[in-house]
């Protein structure tokens, strides 16, 4: 049996261990008897965080959304020409997704089955539709190719992005660095996306 | 309780059926009373086809990749600049993809808890590193951008390959065929990873 350890989380802290089995276990997969395991303390003393797990998916989804949206709102991604918002966007989603790695990982796993979680899938598509909205203005500015379907280069955009979850493990020796990485997805998207000589 | 049906399963049509429990539930999830509910005939009605759910899996599997590494085998896989090849290959494995939906899907989930799981990983890995192997050669002979290092392009053409399972729905109104998204995702990214010019 473990000891219980004493309890010294903040709510930051508690977050950062309960994302951790959700992402490992999956968020059905868990219950308050794994959280209390890996964060050391009594179901008790985590009720006394938050009410429950679902407290604990809403609190992490919200910080991996926060992020996301905050995005959308930056002067580069509200002004200008809609190619260059979209691409400063992509750059911002992909630095935001590494930075925020286990939250974004939690949201673009979650299946809808409690209302959190249909609130998160939700809230999802929604940043994927304001993405969508640019890239369809950047398509009728004739600033992207026309002989690839909008509907379907935001797939394959968003595609390139999210697999970034799959791979990324920060500070693993050799792993490349945040801005090295959003560099990549940039140019390799962009300079397919473009019409050729616009940019 | 569920009639059971005569058992009319030919190995390719229960196979189909197993597969799609395993893509719903994962493979770790499922149960033989869950392929038995599924299929409509008794769990000995399956063992009369196969010795249990990891030789399904193997079956399964063996689906998928025998389709993606017969690619490699292709005469224009085989023959001429790397940078073509690659091209080739990538159309083809989005073509594969998309033919064998579910095979490809369940290859792509798989993590390795049992021997069929961890091979079925460790050949994934084989075909991914031919692929690497042909966008470094691509690399050294100047047909792809110096500026997206050879490790992180392998990372993100797989990433937007891949990602067609997560929304490609065949048979749907409106969805895109075979051919148009195997275009789209050339187009996407080849010409972001061509050196401008040389295509």
């Amino acid at each position: 049996m473990t000891m219980a350890k004493r309890d010294t989380y903040t709510p930051e802290s508690l977050l950062a261990v309960a994302v951790e089995v959700f992402n490992e276990r999956g968020y059905d997969g868990t219950s308050m008897e794994h959280l209390s395991k890996a964060a050391g303390i009594s179901k008790s003393s985590i009720y006394h965080h938050v009410k429950g797990k679902e407290e604990l998916l809403r609190l992490a989804i919200s910080r991996a959304l926060d992020g996301l949206f905050a995005v959308l709102d930056e002067p580069e991604a509200t002004g200008g020409r809609a190619v260059d918002r979209l691409q400063y966007v992509t750059r911002r989603t992909v630095e935001v997704l590494m930075a925020e790695l286990p939250y974004v990982t939690l949201l673009l796993r979650v299946r809808g089955n409690t209302d959190t979680e249909r609130w998160a899938m939700e809230r999802r598509r929604e940043f994927d539709h304001r993405v969508a909205d640019l890239l369809k203005q950047a398509a009728a500015d004739g600033d992207l190719r026309a002989d690839v379907d909008a509907r379907l280069a935001t797939r394959l955009l968003f595609g390139m992005i999210n697999s970034v979850v799959e791979w990324y493990r920060p500070g693993h020796g050799g792993a490349a660095t945040s801005e090295e990485v959003a560099d990549a997805v940039v140019l390799t998207a962009f300079a397919g996306l473009r019409t050729p000589g616009r940019d």
